[in-house]
């Protein structure tokens, strides 16, 4: 235990250890099974690249090499941020609770994508500080979660943007969510969020991990101009300063920078993880929380793909960091999880040939090896 | 008309030309009065990176500001190539065949693919050599023509690989099936192929259609070792030289190096242009294809996308001399349209954003501009 903890901080940490203890990595026995079985498909040996790869973890995470990824879950999370004081979003921070009425509604861009994906939708309310605008009907194949741990986060440059008890219930919300999946046959989680100024947490967040400098993780967001961008970079780094927590604290950095929708998603992944359910990063924000859980437990990364990568400059830092290789490269930088549900189709698409293709055997298509065996015979 | 052409080369240059003039380019208004509708949509501007150029350019093409890509169709064209007499494969050409079985029992990674991605399949034999094993029964979801124009090429360091009117002849193979389709309601095409031998014919074609030596456009097709892979370099210099097309000739690069299921994709390519489809590349082997038809017609550029990058070493030149990015880099060297069909999952999901989303206006949702201007008032 650190000294100098707060009482609450250290029931926190208690009940995170005992979540901790419930990763397991995979298992590499289950990882060379399923290499074995891509090499008797009927195709040439690696031809099908970055696939081949993204089914033999499914397999080692499923534990099978019969894995299944047909129940495709997205959760966006959303909160707001009391950092949005400082003038860092052109956005004021209504948007936040405007557009989950967009999501609840149907209308938002991770409603189409995650349709083109046949993805489950789950909207959590992690902490939105506006009242969300009444939305009926409900779409029926999007789910609302009302569970704000409070309105908003502090201003980190003046406070914790969250006291340990706020950020692990968000936590807390996140992993219960993780949970409840696995109680319902979810085989694919994507991680998305929305939250006016949640670059900004984001970019701290990423900064304190990495110890990469302020100005390197900060970007423009939504599109704000270089006036904006220059504040919000002297926010991240007086925030990163003040707070002075680095990945030897994962939590503390997710508490005193971060939002309770990445609270939320950090616990999504942790909860993914204890469940043995793959999980799939969207950009920038979402790839600092899953940082946060990898940093807290290292096995989480067994269990996580990143999606795409962002335009967003410290993305790219955070998937290094990560060890990620992004699955996809598309330009997008919109966030509520586009990207990982669009992810969903490429690894789909991995699963599916691995488990449905017929080997050389079975369809009677003369292999290589078998002919080069019978040239040296 | 180029002096020497004999008759039947003639014929085949006067019907092409009556193809080629039914081709026109997207109207560029469409794509101005698309972009202006993705400004609208609940999202921040260009947040959608690639995606927004894509719902333009199928909006464009349609020439409708509500374009749906929900009948997709992934054509597999087969052939076998006399250039596998200079033992450029690991594989025997009776692997064609086999594979063609294969697809039609519903064994290969296309098969896994489409079904990822809600697309039909079409398996055309445009000249496969050896006898396709029997299939019973077929699989529902998979049409099968067999119109083979020959048993495979010629030896093209020899002769011609085809005759002009062979090679006219599986070109309006596929002409016709993009015909077919248009009359179906198809709304998206993806090119793909199965040819033993065929990424010789498609590195022949690609050197004399690019310019490039043989050394940058040859590589290791289904795989093979350093002492075969030279083999294949000296074959396609061989015909190059010893066929001597250009760029300014495109239809005899292709009759005289191409395949029979290069010649179908070529076709393809043209008649979706005609019908105003958009069509998607997969990798080297009907990116050649797709370069000898925008090199003969080169509006057909307006309704092609590159679905992916393989790491076949003349695909990226190919992509370059066609001047298109691809959706999709994850290391595939497949074949059989894999990479074409997993990328019409990004092209459903940049047109159902497009479609489906809400406007600021219509959802509630407070717009930056808007702000700004209300903060300038």
């Amino acid at each position: 235990m650190v000294p100098g903890m707060v009482a609450e901080e250290k029931v926190a940490m208690k009940e995170l250890s005992e979540i901790i203890s419930g990763i397991k990595p995979v298992d590499p026995k289950w990882l060379e099974r399923a290499a074995e079985r891509q090499n008797c498909l009927t195709k040439p040996p690696q031809s099908l690249g970055q696939l081949e790869d993204i089914a033999c973890r499914i397999a080692a995470i499923q534990e099978t090499l019969s894995p299944r990824v047909d129940r495709k879950l997205i959760t966006v999370f959303a909160g707001d941020h009391g950092i949005t004081e400082e003038a860092v979003s052109p956005y004021p921070s209504e948007v936040t609770a405007q557009m989950v009425a967009n999501f609840l509604r149907g209308g938002a861009a991770i409603n189409a994508v995650a349709k083109t994906v046949g993805a489950e939708l789950i909207i959590v309310n992690a902490g939105v500080a506006h009242p969300i605008p009444p939305v009926s009907p409900l779409n029926d194949h999007i789910r609302s979660i009302q569970k704000p741990v409070r309105s908003g986060t502090r201003n980190f440059t003046r406070d914790p943007a969250l006291t340990a008890e706020e950020a692990f219930s968000a936590l807390l919300l996140g992993y219960d969510v993780a949970c409840q999946a696995k109680r319902d046959g979810v085989n694919l989680i994507g991680m998305g969020e929305m939250g006016i100024g949640n670059s900004t947490s984001a970019s701290a967040i990423a900064a304190a991990l990495t110890g990469s400098p302020a100005s390197a993780v900060t970007g423009r967001g939504t599109g704000i101009d270089d006036e904006t961008r220059a504040r919000k970079l002297a926010v991240v780094d007086k925030g990163v300063k003040l707070h002075a927590f680095g990945p030897d604290r994962p939590f503390q950095v997710l508490h005193a920078l971060g939002g309770l929708e990445l609270a939320g998603l950090t616990g999504l992944c942790l909860g993914a993880a204890v469940n043995r359910i793959a999980i799939i990063c969207d950009g920038f924000i979402a790839s600092a929380s899953a940082a946060v859980a990898v940093t807290i437990s290292p096995a989480v990364s067994d269990y996580l793909f990143a999606g795409h990568l962002s335009t967003e400059p410290g993305h790219a830092i955070v998937l290094e960091f990560l060890g990620k290789k992004p699955l996809l490269q598309l330009k997008m930088r919109l966030g509520e999880g586009t990207g990982a549900a669009l992810a969903m189709a490429v690894i789909d698409a991995a699963v599916r040939t691995f488990v449905e293709m017929a080997t050389f055997e079975s369809a009677g298509v003369s292999n290589k090896q078998e002919l080069s065996q019978k040239a040296n015979s």
